[in-house]
């Protein structure tokens, strides 16, 4: 059983972490990025500007700047940052804080020009010789502030502690599965988020509901196919930790991947659209990522490519659509 | 290439197909249910009742309610009624007018109390030895009506006939896919429909996108098995005739059965949902007819099955949905 953690990061996700951990009645450290915000949480129970509507359970819950405090005596260290700042995090922190933690990432990205999932790449970088679990499924973090029905998906190689997340993370809105694939449920995530640009840059071009459905379940085989080559293993991608994770980006109207993809569609430059977005989508740099592994393991994913040409090669999105359309089936 | 054929019956569907294949400059008989309907088609270039806001190609178009004329030198009938009415629609045709014709159908539903899919049944029916070619796909017909982007499966054995369907389905906002599997197809569209009413209950409910993504998800998985279990073939389901036809219907606002799903979760008792309904929603009789064949199949399907019990045992579906909760992953 857990009694101490510590969440990494202080965006909407990790957010949504710390409130269910801290109902689950385990003192959560919460490292966040400046004092400011610390205090903010500790005077109203709320982040100031991620998930605001989400009243923490401030009782178990202590929110500081300070690396060296966080990670105290904690058992288990989750990141919960952005792919593009999980470098820079683990680079702000002395590694002697990390040694012989375990660690866990809930991290939906590349990690840019690494090509690397999260996991491989605090493996790496942190000479770090544990497994590193994953903590994944379909989960927009709106939902969680409303306690609202979701599952989560704890994929890792080290039984004892998936057992420990599983009881961490048990609050009456929340269903827990383990799985043993964490890379699995790493590039799955990575995929839906370009995959909700997909969408929405065919919303934004006014496709309708039926060529979404086209465009979904033409993805899904992309998904599939991807996975069977670059990490093969036995595993059932009906999971929720596998196409319902894609299922809830490609359709839902929290997704920022989507809003993104919809900007795009509706003929604002990318550069301009990402401005317009308060949050990171993660699938615009994934994107760039993927498009590189993708030539490495010589395969071809209509859709994936499509969206990788658009966002970084500035093909028109209407005429890419339109020869989209003749590939899918 | 075909010259001549023949559309039976008068919703909305039905006036889908006839608009496509009347702007396919094909001469299309429309087999619609009164002279009344016949007359208003005429004059109008509208069917009154369904897909009003579609504009029929009226110099290709004979709308007519007897039969013989509608058939008279026919290379083609397609049957695109309700699943329910499709026995009394064959009853009402001299079966001497049907003889030698080439038959298709684009029926999502089975014929009640025969756990039959509708090719099936016209072939028992009818006596009927040749192949029956089924059309399908992702499809609202309300999207035919604004020629958005759209694609139809042309499921059959007599490959000289998909080629002419495929032919006559070519219009600029159509992708038609061939394939060989019309009992799939079928089975696939009776499901989704079942399924699409399992998303309208949990929105009913006030589940958010999370669930709705595993509940979807596992859907599909149950489709998988079932299909694997019930008509066992080569079938990629990531076909837009089959996954695709599935996304559409759970996910899309056009969906009656989400729609009826929808009054069931909040509170509304079935027969009065029913009644509130301008159309069919084939799911309510397809869930009765699926319970049936699933037990003599002897495989348990979670989603299907609690729709079965929320609308034909009454059970509650808030209490249901809860049970169902558990079983997902």
């Amino acid at each position: 059983m857990l009694n101490k953690i510590t969440i990494i990061g202080s965006g909407s996700w990790a957010t949504a972490l710390v409130k269910i951990f801290s109902e689950s009645q385990i003192w959560t450290e919460w490292l966040v990025r400046d004092a400011e915000t610390a205090q903010y949480i500790r005077l109203n129970s709320r982040n100031p500007r991620y998930l605001s509507h989400a009243l923490l359970n401030m009782e178990m819950v202590d929110p500081t700047p300070n690396a060296r405090e966080a990670l105290k005596d904690t058992e288990l260290v989750i990141f919960a940052v952005p792919s593009a700042y999980l470098s820079a995090t683990v680079k702000n922190i002395d590694k002697e804080l990390l040694e012989d933690k375990r660690l866990a990432v809930s991290i939906k990205g590349f990690i840019p020009s690494t090509g690397s999932v999260p996991s491989q790449f605090l493996n790496k970088c942190l000479l770090h010789d544990s497994p590193i679990t994953v903590i994944g499924g379909p989960c927009h973090a709106e939902e969680i502030a409303d306690n609202k029905s979701t599952y989560l998906t704890v994929g890792g190689d080290d039984e004892n502690l998936n057992g420990e997340i599983l009881s961490g993370l048990s609050t009456p809105y929340l269903k827990v599965i383990i799985n043993n694939d964490p890379s699995g449920i790493e590039y799955t995530a990575i995929l839906k988020n370009i995959i909700g640009i997909a969408t929405g840059i065919a919303h934004g071009l006014n496709y309708g509901d039926n060529f979404q459905a086209v465009l979904v379940s033409n993805a899904m085989r992309e998904t599939n196919n991807f996975l069977a080559k670059v990490h093969p293993a036995k595993r059932d991608l009906f999971d929720s930790a596998y196409f319902g994770d894609l299922l809830v980006t490609a359709y839902s109207e929290h997704s920022r991947n989507r809003t993104l993809g919809r900007l795009v569609g509706r003929g604002i430059h990318i550069s301009k659209a990402i401005q317009m977005m308060t949050m990171i989508a993660e699938g615009f740099n994934a994107s760039k990522e993927l498009n590189g592994l993708l030539k490495k393991l010589g395969i071809t994913l209509p859709v994936l490519t499509s969206v990788y040409r658009i966002l970084h090669h500035h093909a028109n999105p209407y005429q890419e659509f339109k020869l989209l359309e003749k590939q899918l089936c």
